[in-house]
């Protein structure tokens, strides 16, 4: 089934806002063995927005729109649609007293120009808004289909995973392959790639395909079979193969993020942690309590931003910031082991390095990271030179102090 | 001038990557008087690019179209374009050159495949890249202009910047209307509305936008005028005028982040600063230390997310964590005085709370957050209840923590 996106809106079209929406609503009819063959943006206005709806009604078989539902003036996309399928507004009355009744929930009156929200096209039907007043809507004729949801991300999200993908599903549209994710951080993409290429390209019914950003790279698994059951066995099998090949560097299959992995191990191990932090500034503390009941393992942590603190309250000894400087093994070692005893923490990790713009020398460029863990095993300390500009050397240098922790954790040695 | 954004790439139909260069290139154009009528996204495939590149061309004065330029057989909007514009691709021996010397700084010889990166179609003039091997193009001839950039943001970002915008106003495109944006935190946009749309009614030539996101609301004004200085002088005045009804609430002009601006009167002041963070974890200390330069004023500080460290690093007295309750404005008061002394900087500011999903009570609900500044002037508490999941909470909560640093700074007092 070939379905188009079309998004509406000025904000859409004036740098205001990016465009999530288009990317999310794929996914969605992805998952679900929809094609999506256009994705469409046009401002407010009424000759825009039917000229959109029209072609994509034609090229598509089904068309999703977001945006343009309120009850303001700019909000045109009810009306044209409604004239797109030669249909009149009339009131609906159940939608009019879930307006209403959102309105009393907050204390309020509603304001007439909201009963608008409640006309809907005639022969249309209207998609329950769970968390806001403007209904969805589903506009149907013999050769057409079409979806109108709010632009409100979280409202999009709940009418389509409540009902447009249930809809389609009733219509016969099903999972075509079933897809597996192996996170994976510590390893370029061209690595991988020759890792795994040889034995995916043997695999049966598998396709592969990689998403790297600053965190790592994700591998993407889509496999076929006789029906979902089928597809779904020779999926885990090929996960597992690719996951015996790229061993150490699979932080997760699926969605999880580092830090959530990290807390199941440390919850697992009955460890807790701290973080010595200085070029990071706080990154590391900040994702690993991103994770909700992780005050279970995390005690906490210093920012040892300037060399005063190091010392101060990690303990670290002025002979080594002198001989060896901030950036280096000695001095992320003795941060993590000073954290450990200073937090009362079963382990630490430290992250001492020069994120840039200035700071960089022959010796020590920008981008030189040292990291450590300190536990009762002992320590264990690494090095990396990133690319990228401040944030960037900030963002890999977090990722990699995590990914430490887990391979610590897990017992796993250390690249050569 | 009438642009359209063309965007190309499966990756940004299928639910991988959201696009987020439409909204960046429109931003460009938008400030040299462009507008933008529509956006098209379609996936590599000669038939829709060519269908997209044929309808942009027919319906506005010029077109942006992103991706595609890379040299693997996935990337076909060069070839179609030529032959969208009835030329063929000739081998550009400049071009060639930049792509092997890219390769050779890198210690590696080009691939053969690298050569079709320096074929461009007949007549066409490359964009030099900056960043990477693939050079932008633009073709044009009586009635039709095609830009044709990397779909890597920095590679475009850099192409506009440094060749798309100037070309445009070489070609007379010019801002038409003055922006300036008024940053403020601590206000909702409906209060905002309140305060200042009376007086913006009267204000000569000025339109006003609400751009509200978690860490506060921009306020945009866009001003015309007789020619380009005398709009800015009328902008000028407009946001004068706005910023004296909105005082307080303001904390910069233009895109400056609230760290920024904290950081900037820090060391104006020559004041030093620590955090102690509970509930934000860390993200305090990451924003302030996200600004280069921030070792002037940027200590370091405790993540004292246990009550243990709250006491052990914080010197917290265990009587107030028992009377009061970790979440309280003698625990943040205690929090931050003990930073500074613990840190040796002037001033340090604490931030306590609850994010949830766990951990809220009747008295004590999900979202309620106190924090406290602690100088040599004394102490400064607030509290705040913040609505969204956790990490939303967490999100307002530091934003709102570095305004609390920015009023005290400047001997703003506080909101009855």
């Amino acid at each position: 089934m070939r379905f188009e996106i079309v998004t509406i809106g000025a904000e859409l079209l004036d740098g205001t806002l990016v465009d999530s929406n288009t990317s999310e609503v794929a996914s969605r009819l992805r998952k679900i063995g929809g094609d999506v063959i256009r994705g469409t943006t046009v401002p407010d206005d009424s000759d825009a927005i039917r000229s959109a709806l029209v072609r994509a009604l034609e090229s598509a078989d089904a068309v999703v729109a977001l945006g343009g539902l309120g009850a303001t003036s700019d909000d045109r996309t009810k009306q044209v649609a409604s004239r797109v399928f030669e249909s009149n507004l009339v009131l609906d009355e159940e939608v009019l007293a879930h307006v209403r009744s959102r309105f009393e929930s907050l204390g309020r009156a509603m304001p007439e120009i909201n009963v608008s929200q409640a006309m809907i096209p005639q022969g249309a039907r209207a998609i329950h808004n769970q968390s806001g007043t403007a209904p969805g809507l589903v506009l149907e004729d013999d050769a057409r289909l079409l979806f109108l949801l709010p632009g409100v991300p979280a409202e999009m999200r709940a009418m389509m995973d409540g009902y447009v993908i249930p809809f389609l599903e009733g219509r016969g549209l099903k999972r075509e392959g079933e897809e597996r994710i192996l996170r994976t951080t510590g390893i370029s993409e061209s690595a991988l790639a020759e890792l795994i290429d040889p034995t995916v390209r043997r695999l049966a019914r598998t396709e592969v395909s990689y998403l790297p950003n600053l965190m790592g790279v994700d591998v993407r698994l889509i496999c076929g079979g006789h029906g979902a059951s089928d597809a779904s066995r020779t999926a885990d099998r090929s996960a597992d193969r690719v996951e015996e090949l790229l061993g150490r560097y699979v932080y997760a299959r699926g969605k999880e993020g580092l830090e959530e992995v990290v807390g199941y191990l440390l919850s697992m191990e009955r460890q807790t942690i701290s973080v010595a932090e200085s070029c990071t500034g706080g990154l590391v503390g900040h994702r690993l309590t991103s994770v909700p009941g992780s005050s279970d393992y995390m005690r906490g942590g210093v920012i040892a931003y300037s060399n005063d603190l190091k010392k101060r309250l990690l303990k670290v000894r002025a002979a080594a910031l002198r001989e060896h400087g901030a950036v280096s093994r000695e001095v992320a070692v003795a941060m993590a082991a000073g954290c450990a005893e200073r937090c009362g923490s079963d382990m630490a990790v430290s992250v001492t390095g020069i994120a840039g713009p200035g700071g960089g020398s022959e010796d020590k460029p920008i981008g030189l990271v040292w990291m450590a863990v300190a536990s009762r095993a002992g320590e264990r300390a690494r090095s990396f030179l990133f690319g990228g500009a401040r944030e960037a050397v900030r963002v890999q240098a977090a990722q990699s102090a995590l990914d430490l922790v887990r391979r610590v954790l897990l017992g796993i040695e250390e690249d050569d």
